[in-house]
């Protein structure tokens, strides 16, 4: 018989990105009773036995119906009272693991994926996709953990190539431009943008273009990662 | 009466520098029989009504003796066995901690602290320096986490001027260099080096030179944190 530890969980935050909305994974509390707090992030407690890693990929599989998608660790939330923060939070908590619950120290992570239909179609009834900028009010401190992951995701977007993760293998400057400014919260000028674009370097222009477009049909591109890597290790500044 | 959580526990590798070596603070397993491990990170379990950063300053206060110091949280280490990879590592946390232990996941920190004299003199019997490249041999996992502490490291001073916590307010470009290469574990060219200083725009010359050396003085210079930002801002790849 598995054995769930009552002090130690994982809570993940699944950023998607749709071409028009940046959102979140949020599911529904199963519970006997209605609660002011009817989201939460997919999450849950450890099993004695169960590595970290292995326990965010079970709690997405059983609770959003997604797998093999990437994620990565990026804070623990330990405050003694984060689980008490809301009437009916330890109540449910105790409820839902028939354990003691004195309190829970979360592992929180991050994902990151392009919203298309195949995906939005895996999804199982209980989890749903959220605006990020409008979320609904959140179980236990999810809401702050939800800041945490933004914060970390355009902080770490300086250094590393993942808003990629967020767009389909092809795209368009234009939407690449619109991922930025709904990420950033700020409009950005399109001439500007494109010259800098251009001079990363690593965007690679494809042959194809947009199709049944109502404008001028755009040009796609893809991102290549050899190509970063060179500029990187360039302008790194202890390069010598 | 205070208790502890035999769940969640905070270690911290605190990274010290003394202009020659790049150390390691560890202390010493207070138990009743030698162990092979006789050395360990600072770090305990976690009290129940304990903030994680908390723990971590009252640890750093009760077995280093350093306090007030710059500390970062940096991963979780949680592999269900972390405890049970050394036969006496167990018997040795619950004959210390007196309570019956299954599994411990700890939060690591690292801290970064320029090794002078005052420092050396603050910490308390039973902590000690220790060259990070010739560690001894540590309890449990604890040479998995330096050794992953010392990637961070290395990872985020490609971001950070974070480098600048190891040295004096006040420093010759010889000592940056002799510090990147201890870091880096590779020679660095000085006039590239030197070249590549100086163009980065954020290292001040100060009027002082070095006082009391067979070679030629030396100027000193300062990491001036404002210029640092303004070069950042300008340098970020998306500053449209």
């Amino acid at each position: 018989m598995k054995e769930l530890n009552p002090h130690v969980s994982v809570d993940c935050v699944v950023f998607g990105y749709d071409s028009d909305k940046l959102k979140v994974l949020l599911v529904e509390r199963q519970g006997t009773k209605a609660s002011p707090s009817k989201y939460k992030l997919p999450g849950d407690l450890v099993y004695e036995d169960e590595d970290l890693d292995e326990a965010v990929a079970r709690v997405m599989k059983t609770l959003t119906g997604l797998k093999d998608i990437f994620f990565k660790q990026f804070k623990v939330f330990g405050s003694p009272d984060r689980i008490r923060l809301q009437p009916d939070d330890l109540e449910w908590l105790q409820q839902t693991s028939k354990l003691p619950i004195k309190r829970v120290v979360t592992v929180a992570y991050y994902s990151l994926v392009y919203l298309n239909h195949r995906l939005h179609s895996k999804i199982i009834p209980g989890a749903s996709w959220h605006d990020v900028y409008h979320l609904p009010r959140l179980a236990f401190d999810h809401t702050s953990i939800v800041k945490e992951g933004l914060k970390t995701l355009r902080r770490e977007i300086r250094h590393e190539p993942i808003e990629f993760e967020l767009l389909p293998s092809r795209f368009t400057l234009r939407e690449l431009q619109n991922l930025y400014e709904i990420l950033f919260q700020r409009s950005l000028d399109s001439r500007n943008f494109r010259k800098k674009m251009y001079s990363l370097g690593y965007l690679v222009p494809l042959k194809e273009k947009e199709k049944n477009v109502a404008h001028k049909p755009a040009q796609y591109f893809r991102f290549d990662i050899k190509k970063y890597q060179e500029a990187k290790q360039k302008n790194f500044r202890y390069s010598f």
